[in-house]
């Protein structure tokens, strides 16, 4: 077995325990990992860590970069002993987002696009320790990836140290779906040579070498993934209305019959989302995302979709049970970059990506909350939404129209924290319908989003404070200014958007 | 004279009076012209179009798409008789400005780089007829542009019919300065080949056929230009902070000597910023920008850039004399490109460009109001800031800390409407210094923009604001909700940000 895995010789005498690697963690290091939406995250030096640190008493303080978010045993197990001090750039786990809420650990939610070339650049401090969970070592110290990609190649370059977790739970059969490449730094780059989301331009390994490698540890303690809610009949409606509206558009004669390439945000909506096109008329789609859910493999099963370009493959535990027991036939049909490469504006630009994304809120004018809920209060984070929607062919939003039973309207006056303007948005859909605001001003797409998009309980509340505000004296973005997040105000202190 | 001009024989049989020409515009026409920023807008046949229907009293609605700003002869004329119902995608024009804010013309402010390719996905209604102002029409009927490109390549490519203006106050001398290249439309779409700032990819002239050409039409109205306000110590102090920052990157050793290519926005103040780099040490420089002003010409004059690639030639009205009157020294060292290129995500990123663009006002988290003043009344727009600032490899925005003689903060609490969201701002720069953001959690961020970029007058109310938001329940993004907007509330309401 070792052999398989480790096919360098001398770095057989760098095989450790987890406790032992975890020594390398000092108190005050930024540390960057592997692993993209609880995907291929290293765990077992992280819970050696917490344990002895736990035993001995001591605290620790550490920075901590990842490509996306990572799992209780990274995240959640470091949070709760406070022991991450600053967090770069997206997370989703429930102890660490107490912390940021509490304002005990920075974190800095960014486009996942630019997190590469933060570490590269050297805009965030330099990365002490990377540890990188992986299939397999090459003879010349090479890193055969997981199930995912995220920064880690980035994090390879740039750290002082490695440590390798050699994952048993990782089939062998995963070697081959990597496509690594690396942007170089200004002025020199070349432009990123993918004309169709199976181009392959890189190395299927991390380069790494021998000497870089400070620790290898073995380990079988599989992903934790999550489980996808169940399809519901809102994200059922929600899906309907927007294979009716992509329909439209094949119609019109403004995409093609096969679509364009599609990127679909993360998560049980999501994923309910892209399962509604299972049942559709479309053929020979392409997938050009940054994760790949269990309705994408869905769809390559059943050959709808003919690849799918992405830098982690995240589904469900039984998703991810089908995806390895089946490696060598999604092999070929899923390529796996970099989030450098997956989330490049140049290159969803160039495909023409339909990027579908899920909001939290949207307002009258089509501004979209990702993130802060009430406007303070971090959720998730912005992750590759913004990459895509900004350079999509067509970018869209999804949301149910209300939440929490309907006491939260999920279309607003003003949204209570911006993530994606007015020119990012295009098209809006809840379970209500669609709202195309492509070419409308800001007055128009405010009647279309009422009209299409909110609640019945919310549209009367919606209108009036429409045409209240275009009663006053400009006329291109009404608003009533100490009115326009009255509504979160109201939430915040009676539990309820809706007017007493 | 006509020879040189129109070497198209058979269309010299189409030149006709501008007013003869203004009869194909007919109410209900979209119509696209050339024109960015107030360089090489179409003069003649707008205004013979107005002075014809003010005589016989005929009212008609038209859309006009443009590259950018065009001048008084088109956007002023047509707006004052209220005969615009339609504008994308960028404006600066003040009787425009007020039709928008009274109501009565529908604006949709949007990337410049998407909406090349709006009109091409059809994704705004079909543009009817095409005025492109130019310096001559080759034998193949193709145009040679004038001072700028913006959108026209698209606009003749999609026109059914083309009036072209020749200007003869264009000096001949201007052919062989554009390089224009068009994106084509997805799923085929081949890398964007720029290496460099002034790398050629395309021709020197927009492709046409002689037949879409319906009306030649002579003239020599010059391009109104605007005279740029004199450079003040506010604008100095800015600048010098800007090259403090500059400078501290090469140092930091995240910048090469030389800088990486430069984008600066439109304007006064965007000048100032520039024309202090001609007293600093950097040389060497190279500019890919969409709209090269005097300061940039002064920079070629001294030697201390190499090339600049932009949209559109746009100085004050003796910068465009000297420019005029030295086209052969300017000619192979500024490069014309179409809009869609100049501010195209692909290349901005990978040439690793800085951005440096003006704010409206900036908020304690980073957020950033280009556009509309006190969240509803439009001021210009969006145009390429949004297209730099999101891909740049440093984005920075300058602003006054203060207007109106001190009863406006542009540092607040939270902006009135959103075009740059914290993910995107790296930088903000005012007279009193620059706050670096990159890689800070929001509260760092509003620490030092309080510190670094707010007036004293405001510091003690931003501090007082920050402070009580942090007692709140959630600290990611601390807010005080049913404050956040008061301060632009108190200026309506009395005319000043300050507390009473």
């Amino acid at each position: 077995m070792v052999e398989q895995r480790i096919r360098n010789h001398h770095l057989i005498q760098k095989i450790m325990s987890p406790n032992e690697a975890s020594l390398l963690i000092k108190d005050g290091m930024n540390i960057a990992t592997s692993g993209f939406t609880l995907s291929s995250y290293p765990k077992a030096v992280a819970l050696a860590l917490v344990e002895r640190l736990k035993k001995s008493g001591e605290k620790i303080r550490i920075g901590l970069y990842t490509g996306a978010s990572v799992g209780e045993e990274l995240d959640g197990i470091l949070a709760q002993e406070d022991f991450l001090c600053r967090r770069y750039p997206y997370q989703t786990n429930e102890s660490l987002r107490k912390r940021i809420n509490a304002g005990t650990c920075a974190y800095t939610d960014m486009h996942l696009s630019h997190f590469s070339q933060y570490v590269k650049n050297g805009f965030v401090p330099k990365v002490d320790l990377a540890i990188i969970e992986a299939v397999a070592i090459t003879e010349e110290g090479n890193l055969i990836p997981g199930n995912s990609l995220g920064g880690s190649p980035t994090f390879v370059e740039m750290a002082d140290q490695v440590i390798v977790e050699i994952n048993l739970s990782h089939p062998l059969g995963f070697e081959g779906m990597a496509d690594v490449y690396s942007v170089e730094k200004p002025p020199f780059r070349k432009p990123i040579m993918i004309t169709k989301p199976d181009d392959r331009i890189g190395t299927t390994y991390i380069p790494c070498t021998p000497e870089k490698i400070a620790a290898v540890v073995i380990t079988d303690i599989p992903d934790q993934g999550k489980k996808f809610a169940a399809v519901d009949e809102t994200s059922q409606q929600i899906s309907q209305h927007l294979i009716d509206f992509l329909k439209q558009e094949v119609s019109a004669g403004r995409l093609p019959e096969n679509l364009l390439p599609i990127q679909s945000g993360v998560g049980s909506v999501a994923n309910a989302v892209l399962a509604g096109l299972k049942e559709s008329s479309f053929e020979n789609l392409w997938v050009y995302t940054e994760v790949v859910q269990d309705a994408v493999l869905d769809l390559i099963d059943v050959g709808k979709v003919k690849a799918a370009s992405t830098t982690a493959v995240s589904p469900s535990p039984e998703g991810l049970k089908k995806f390895k027991e089946n490696i060598d036939f999604y092999r070929d049909k899923i390529i796996l970059r970099p989030m450098e490469i997956s989330n490049n504006p140049e290159v969803i630009r160039r495909l023409g990506v339909l990027a579908f994304n899920t909001a939290i809120e949207a307002d009258i004018y089509g501004n979209v909350n990702s993130t802060n809920i009430m406007g303070s209060r971090i959720m998730n984070g912005i992750g590759g939404s913004g990459d895509f929607a900004r350079n999509a062919y067509i970018s869209v939003f999804t949301t149910p129209s209300t939440a929490k039973g309907g006491a939260i309207s999920s279309i607003v006056p003003m949204v209570s924290h911006h993530d994606h303007t007015e020119h990012d948005v295009m098209v809006i859909v809840t379970e209500r319908g669609f709202a195309d605001l492509r070419g409308l001003c800001p007055k128009e797409r405010a009647k279309t989003i009422i009209e299409k998009c909110a609640h019945p309980d919310y549209q009367p509340m919606l209108w009036d404070y429409f045409e209240r505000a275009c009663k006053g004296k400009f006329q291109h973005t009404p608003h009533v200014l100490d009115e326009a997040l009255s509504w979160h105000k109201r939430l915040l202190d009676t539990g309820n958007m809706k007017a007493e």
